[in-house]
């Protein structure tokens, strides 16, 4: 199969060598930048993002979007949720026209600012001819760029019998990829649990403890499933690879940027300086100024979302927040 | 409200001093060993299971059981689950004729070996006068102990009413305890958590990776629900606290003797000399070959529990159970 990724940060590369390792595909990678791509051409490798992993030789680098779509049957995506909009336009300006439209993956795991719109929503919008999807779950870069065991989840509007062998085509022996017909659910477990990162890190830095987090993280849990149902996700899309999965992974490993970051505010830094800082996004900040709102306006209870929101862009000492999770009141666990 | 808590290992200690530590109780704390008594009179402190901890003054131990049963509302049993049905034979023998039935939880994470019993199934038999139930979810004993926050599940055979005093009186600020009506599911996923635990040990002794220990967790919270309803337990309670809450403490915790034990299986030690030379017990050891037990005879599908019994029990090699695992047909995450 004919594969295009566009943008050439950690997680974007990783799974180009993912695809490029077996052989069977052609595989192109599309960094953003003319400098960052010839840096990958002439070292092999990712040094900014990935150092110490070579790219396959199989696996072609680019900025010629013109050519890198002329052949492309499955296009993944790859970039920050806020530059998905402006990507998705490069891309249908260098779209062949009269050639059959690729399937379009987003690898994307935060909401629109302000539309709060979903990645494959905001591709839907920008490419109708194309077919949307996105791919999720539990996915540390590094280990998949290793060939370590993964499993992901695979959510798509294209029908079942091409979806297979899309399937098919994704998954190696190290990787295994999952189907699911419930889309809105993929992406609202991807980017809800960066927000619920962003908590179980403030936990971190205050030094609460195991049995705190993992209290903290059950009730997440069932508040990501609040959260999403009510936006229109089906419930046992949450339990799964993209919910719990995710959530497990981004809270448990030390790389998790969402994690770190809460870590540091609860710690006592403040959001915008350590921002301000960085070159790779935290997806969760602007992701949970999106759902607060979302909330906020539909009516949907989301205590951790709100407080989370109130650290970060309301300056609330985060032990208050966590002592006010924390202090409800005594009742049962399932109503 | 009058306690007595029965064995003075790490969690027994820990719940006792947090339920003294308010000073509105009167708390009794009987360990099993008449020395071990003395040492913590002597000590005042668990030297052996809660070193630099100090017992609350109003906290009385004792291994008189007449006298610290004579008064007691609630009964806690700390022991390990292959030693409760003796200690409930003891509790049987010291209880007053001709006075009011305590209430009596179990605080054990482990199914009775070959009777495959619940804790509270075991205690009901043995103690038919007395309402029942568990108390249970994610809680390193160290930090109960030292006063940080934690929410817990107490289930029970006892009235909504009366329930709702207890809980009042076991929960603090710190400690949130919320109640269920699912006595079966908060108990079997105390136990089956310890299984998987071990599981996830292995999956970091391989070094498979972050990735891959969220895609075994995924699956198995997934197994712990299929395995907990075809017991009779409801589904939501394996979202909850005693489910998902202790699965996520004890496979991140460095503390979980779980996880750890399975983190030395899977590094290539062998279960049998690794148990040889404890003094705590690994109650997922036994609850494995329960679990694996009960699931073949009533013809519950549970790969997991499987893979872990064949590990611990029929020195399959880790590395070929996990791959059987990670390698199953590629399909919808949920059908």
């Amino acid at each position: 199969m004919n594969f295009t990724v566009i943008g050439a940060g950690a997680w974007g590369t990783a799974f180009a060598i993912h695809l490029a390792r077996s052989g069977a595909h052609s595989v192109s990678l599309v960094p953003r930048r003319a400098e960052h791509a010839a840096a990958l051409v002439a070292a092999r490798e990712n040094e900014d993002y990935l150092p110490g992993i070579a790219l396959p030789k199989t696996l072609g680098v680019t900025v010629e979007l013109v050519s890198a779509l002329a052949q492309a049957e499955v296009l993944l995506l790859a970039c920050p949720s806020q530059a998905l909009r402006e990507t998705c336009g490069r891309v249908r300006a260098a779209l062949p026209e009269n050639s059959t439209a690729p399937l379009v993956l987003s690898l994307s795991k935060g909401l629109e600012l302000h539309s709060h719109k979903r990645p494959s929503e905001v591709i839907a919008e920008c490419l109708p001819e194309c077919a949307v999807g996105a791919l999720t779950g539990p996915t540390n870069a590094a280990e998949v760029a290793r060939g370590q065991p993964a499993a992901m989840l695979l959510a798509s509007t294209l029908g079942e019998e091409p979806l297979r062998s899309v399937q098919a085509a994704l998954s190696s022996v190290a990787l295994r990829v999952y189907t699911s017909g419930d889309l809105v659910g993929a992406e609202l477990g991807a980017c809800l649990k960066n927000s619920y990162a962003i908590a179980a890190g403030c936990c971190d830095g205050l030094r609460l403890g195991d049995n705190a987090r993992a209290a903290l993280l059950t009730r997440a849990l069932a508040e990501m499933i609040r959260v999403g149902v009510a936006l229109g996700a089906r419930p046992e899309t949450f339990y799964g690879l993209s919910g719990f999965g995710d959530l497990v992974a981004t809270c448990h490993g030390a790389w998790s940027r969402n994690r770190q970051f809460g870590e540091q505010v609860g710690a006592g830094a403040r959001a915008t300086e350590l921002l301000a800082g960085r070159r790779s996004v935290v997806e969760g900040y602007k992701t949970t100024q999106s759902f607060a709102e979302l909330c906020a306006e539909q009516g949907i209870e989301a205590p951790i979302l709100r407080e989370v929101h109130a650290i970060l862009f309301r300056d609330k000492p985060p032990a208050e927040a966590l002592a006010s999770l924390m202090t409800r009141e005594l009742k049962e666990e399932y109503r």
